[in-house]
């Protein structure tokens, strides 16, 4: 069994990934901190767990935590972990930070978008977790900056057609739909119920700080600099993310090619799932799982692919996606503990 | 590894009949049927099950689907069950059917709240399935009635105060609250999403079908007829149900008295929480899951006990308790592919 | 022209004031303040009011505003009102305070459910706002106690057939519903979108504050103590409160009796709307309104009365009759401005 | 009094122009059509309406409506609006068509997208009623084909700059997502609550009937043919409608020259609100009004425009832009009854 520990999980994030591990069946917590509800059981917290997560949460000791946990998932603010990630390294944990500490090999690029680094020679060995692009690197990994949930949404479609070069990326849009739980678990007058209820718009237009860790993986794999146009907006619902992207087809490539592309990038990998007839995929379909739907439809009279994705931003978007790197980095396989079947409706 | 099929598989509760049985350890689903559907693909009704429910979905036959059954759920429009039931249990299926033609054990009640019954020796045989009251029972019967959702939220809390002779029957009064899957996937003006968004508002006020049920059942238990007031209200959600009884206290027990009263009668069965200190229980905990979590406030100014029930009205109220019943009438552990960990948000 | 002030004009029922008061044709708005805003118009928190409200927020200072305006509402939180409304009076001004703190004629109840009154000379000349009930006595007040949303959609349906003598008050449970506007303004993790969408349950269980009120105001019209069992439940909706309310029927009156009594009591009063044939009120057919709708059932078979009210909390349960109140108490007619024609959906 | 009839009143963009008609000061209402409910109240369709209005719908009857009407709005299924129109110009009405069937100076693209077209010699006299842009010729319009609500959204916030020739048109991508509202009151699986709420999904992706008219609008104005990418999006929300629009910059033109560019444009039209640095404008800050709010980003880094725009799709999507059209052909001022102070919540 791999003990896993869970730094910050008392967060939206964090409970999520003690969800997830609770039902993991090759997993067994062994820590939940919590600097708000240090000395709380979980389940007085989240009365969902009731019975069911009874361990209180203890404050942050790295010392303390990394002797009881083989895998550390961190799902703190960013900032904090490139404090204390270091020392649970030296300890022997393996981590899995879902902030954007270590999200980017470059630390230009994050300083931009962040603050300074204070751990820059922890970047180089740091892997960027987007399971199904990147597994064989995640599979050597001891710390995993996961992706964050517009990267994935974003990427994840975006990848295969890159890669086979069937699109001109310096062309590329991406318009997302956000579920407010992406805001997190503090109170914000933002995020109260009367103010998202029966509202919808944009945010941080052309300004969000996913979007540098977008072009820095799009680079990263196009060989050259990709600059992309991104909106996030935010709906009135809990989870899910829906992405629509729009890039130039470079020679008007045909739908089954456009198809097989992404079949065959993706094949054998469980949690992507391709439509059928360009049926735009759904956040309902994916919520609570793992998975990524993707579709497309080609925009013939303006040769122009639009790509659609769904996944749920508090798994696939952050506490699946991490356990689904756990699994990778533990080699299990990839899927274990992610398999539990949706809900209809 | 029992067989299991579902009649009636594309329905709410019955694509939340599949989504358990398809996680069940101990189940394989061997037949799926639909009138409206035949021939289709399970997940290309509900795309959510892509690539997890392939099956396709078959014109109901008896003698096929029990032939390849051993458990049947028959997740129907009342009237059909009872013309297919008795030749199912000929075929030598366990019946389990959620529809209300096998919830009475006395014809009279049903009839003057449905239609003429067409099966009416089967009434002695059948066993209302309200496992944490009836599981004795369950363990040895063929057939089933499966529980109504607000009956469900009503009894789980009301039966052990009744039983313990701690409350006046004859002055309950159940306010119940539910979500809009309990009226199923037909089209219909009143079930529109702009119809019932932003909406709240009470229906079939002491009218509703389900309170000859509670009554029956409340009936049976003190030994004498109860009539209660029941009114149903309609949620702007998808998900849950919620019960607020309010019922003379007998002898204005004390709150540690009540408390004991449940906890003893519930000892050991997991899917009843009693919640701590009157502390309300709430629908979004029980989402997706087969608990019902109880609470209590007693206003002793009017000698008035407050019991609070929460749901999921398709899980508990439906397809969970529906293979709760399942479970008991195959000597599993009731709990057996009914313990998925619940979302915190 | 009337010249009016909001105290308090950017939580949620100060906005809503403003709202009403802009479209009010006897009025003209003169002052809006408050502590958090002061410096910055009006319409740079409410954007919806871009270019309609477009007055800068002051501090509230007693003499400044009493020299600008005949009338001031107070949509303050509980205790200042009462530190505040003396001087105001003094200046001349007429007051409609939407805080408990001038609704209670006896300071007891008040300091038992709130805190110790610094202003109980007053309580002798403040009246309760309830505008149908209390509309003689309004015509006369310089200072106003606007009721609470919940006192208003359980006293409403009630007060007729208690001054008719048609219940035993003595059984009144009071089971209300409340969207979340109602909870104001302030960023709490109870009221987050997260929180309470997918959500529903009951909160303060016989002890919320509005209940004293309620009790007040019924033992005063029945000319003897009347103690009720309230429970207030929130609903995962912005705008709409819906009570049902169950009591004895004294006599078993027909449902022709009480019918004609509360059309009798209600005659002429525009915002009072008696559905027919027990139709239920819905919140969405009172919404942005100052309805208040009102239904009932007897249920025969117990011998109970079944009533039901819907409202909007932040029109009639708040800044709509605060400015029916003040139509009232300056000679209009109590519908002048609030006659704005109901969303179809 | 201009004397108003409403053919198709009972739909969503009827019984909302019924609301925006009732409290409009210049307006009677004469006559209220409906196939499906002949004979009864408008208000027992609409029990929010009670008491205000009671009139009774009437069988559509082309003599009978237009003697009794100045204007008639019709608000039905396209296709029946041109086989009706002609005989009722004959009568005299005005007419402001909801439907595609008179948004089409050219048959050619309306029977791509609909059908053969019966009145084709009305389409050179129809005047497309985009209030802000047509202005002068709807003034002397005896028809008007009323704006769909997508282009609504669309087309605002692009004319100016599209005139300004300050982008390129051909590059334009419009990612719009509405309200259900927009889907209409007829009952559909797809517009169940239970199938609407907790999802968010692209449908008819450049595929949408909206899209040719659209482009017929643009590339009138353009003076040569435009083709945009186009991709619709159904919002868990009644009413609301945000489009977000990328553009390339002709020459990069700077924020002063795009603000001013709309401002000029929009000069004393009030129902377009310019929003300060680059806010996104919020559906809910639309709502219940007939504005549309517009803000804007420039995303210098690739040289492209980013627009957004909100309307509420019943109101400046349909009712209240039909109104806002029949005020011009009137010779009103175009914001008579269309002044409602919006909901600050």
């Amino acid at each position: 069994m791999i003990r896993a520990a869970v730094a910050g999980a008392t967060g939206y994030a964090g409970a999520e990934l003690v969800r997830i591990l609770a039902g993991h069946p090759e997993v067994v917590i062994t820590a939940l901190t919590s600097r708000q509800y240090a000395g709380v059981p979980f389940d007085r917290i989240y009365p969902a767990m009731g019975g069911i997560i009874t361990r209180q949460c203890d404050e942050f000791d790295a010392e303390s935590v990394c002797g009881r946990a083989d895998v550390v998932f961190t799902a703190l603010p960013h900032k904090l972990p490139m404090e204390i990630v270091p020392s649970m390294l030296k300890y022997g944990c393996k981590v899995v930070d879902l902030s954007a500490d270590f999200r980017f090999s470059d630390p230009k690029p994050y300083e931009s978008a962040y603050q300074p680094h204070v751990a820059k020679d922890l970047l180089s060995k740091s892997v960027y977790g987007l399971c199904e692009v990147f597994a064989d690197e995640i599979s050597d990994a001891e710390l995993v900056g996961n992706p964050g949930c517009y990267p994935t949404s974003v990427l994840l479609p975006l990848v295969p057609l890159l890669k086979a070069d069937m699109i001109d990326a310096t062309t590329t849009i991406a318009d997302s739909k956000s579920g407010v739980s992406g805001a997190g678990r503090s109170p914000s007058l933002t995020n109260l119920f009367c103010e998202v209820s029966e509202s919808f718009k944009a945010y941080k237009v052309a300004a969000h700080r996913h979007q540098p860790e977008m072009e820095h993986i799009l680079s990263r794999i196009a060989g050259k600099d990709i600059n992309i146009s991104f909106v996030p907006h935010l709906l009135p619902m809990n989870r899910g993310m829906q992405t629509t992207i729009y890039a130039d087809l470079k020679e008007n490539a045909g739908d089954e090619a456009i198809r097989d592309c992404l079949h065959e990038y993706y094949r054998g990998r469980r949690f992507i799932r391709i439509t059928e007839n360009g049926r735009p995929p759904d956040t309902r379909d994916v919520r609570g799982t793992n998975y990524c739907d993707i579709g497309f439809v080609a925009d013939r009279e303006n040769g122009r692919l639009i790509l659609m994705s769904a996944i749920d931003n508090l798994v696939k978007g952050a506490a699946g996606q991490a356990v689904q790197n756990m699994n990778i980095m533990c080699g299990l396989s990839e899927t274990v503990g992610l398999t539990a079947v949706p809900y209809p409706v």
